[in-house]
């Protein structure tokens, strides 16, 4: 550590805080359906894997979020769900970066906050004028899998 | 990020992380009912408002916790709840900073860890001699809201 | 804080990162079954205490590791459960540093996650040739308390 300068070493502490945000944004925006910020944290060609699919670039991730998850943004507070992200493990390699996380999805079930879903981000960065960005980002669906989840939500809808 | 100096960015590092502490500490003091710990949190004219009021000062807010929340203190690892905070975002001011946060408040029911009640603290702060401080913290209950709770309650002291 | 110099400052901040990197590697690498990585968390001579004992050494902590607990590595995203932390409060002196922060032990029933076990940390850190490692953790199970956890227990395996 030494061997490394003072700006150096400041330069990763910052670079260190600046992802732990991202990973903040990205929960908040997608809660709040903020879909103009959610897209602004990806680098432009970055790439967005989840369980509906893999989508490239912010055109394409955009106009996903406009389809089954669409509708009017939400201010955070009104929203009856949200992203709970813990132990948030980040490697910084210069201008990349890779982090994983995982994720508590809370939402309301019987006027009481519920842990509906359990799950992963593996993420990579990049650093682009000066701005770290989300270059591609697997968000995984752990307990229940999604084939659990589409299970239960399936049994829900025929019952 | 270039045209700051060393020392206002590391500063903005330090203060990241001050507040970040000062949203662990509300939740540990808060939950081990250390009411002096708790109130040095907040500037002396600082503000905190939850569903039960709007309290302004150190001497208002001691005098409420005093009250429906009083008691003796205790060692945290006695206490049968706590709030888990997550997702902060801190937006950094000079002296002045704003802060959105979560929390998950969980206790004991039936001997295991119930999530009980999720809400968000919007949050200002202000540096005083050095030190960062609560200059106003509201403290929404989200899922369930407030009336919703209070619901919930009735409905078991009735029965 | 205006008197102590922008190496040692920075210092500080790094330090802060450091070990609450320690704190998530720690989740991973026990829910993931990694020993290696876990046991190289500790100091030679580290202490661990948990609910089974008190583990001195990194030979003794993987021997007890091996026990209970034992059984082939996995890779974080196949386990079917999870540490999350939150609210560590890390206080820095010098070489050595203490922590207390909050776990939530999250499991699959029933295709859900659910939130089987609400504990805390106590711990103790040493620099050692640079590298932050535990000193000393307690681990601590309060919802439900280790007496309950085994009542719990054991009326699942008599029924």
């Amino acid at each position: 550590m030494s061997s490394r300068s003072i700006e150096e070493r400041l330069q990763r502490v910052e670079d260190e805080l600046a992802i732990q945000r991202i990973i903040f944004d990205y929960s908040v925006y997608l809660d709040s359906r903020n879909w103009e910020g959610f897209v602004s944290l990806f680098a432009p060609d970055g790439v967005w894997t989840n369980v509906e699919g893999t989508y490239q670039g912010r055109e394409a991730i955009m106009a996903m979020l406009g389809g089954p998850n669409g509708g009017p943004a939400e201010a955070p507070k009104r929203v009856n769900y949200y992203h709970a992200n813990t132990n948030w493990r980040i490697e910084l390699d210069g201008d990349r970066a890779s982090a994983v996380s995982r994720y508590l999805f809370v939402l309301r079930r019987d006027d009481r906050p519920t842990s509906a879903l359990a799950g992963q981000y593996t993420d990579e960065y990049v650093r682009i004028d000066g701005a770290w960005k989300i270059a591609r980002r697997e968000a995984e669906e752990l307990i229940p899998t999604h084939a659990e989840w589409e299970e239960i939500f399936l049994s829900k809808v025929r019952t």
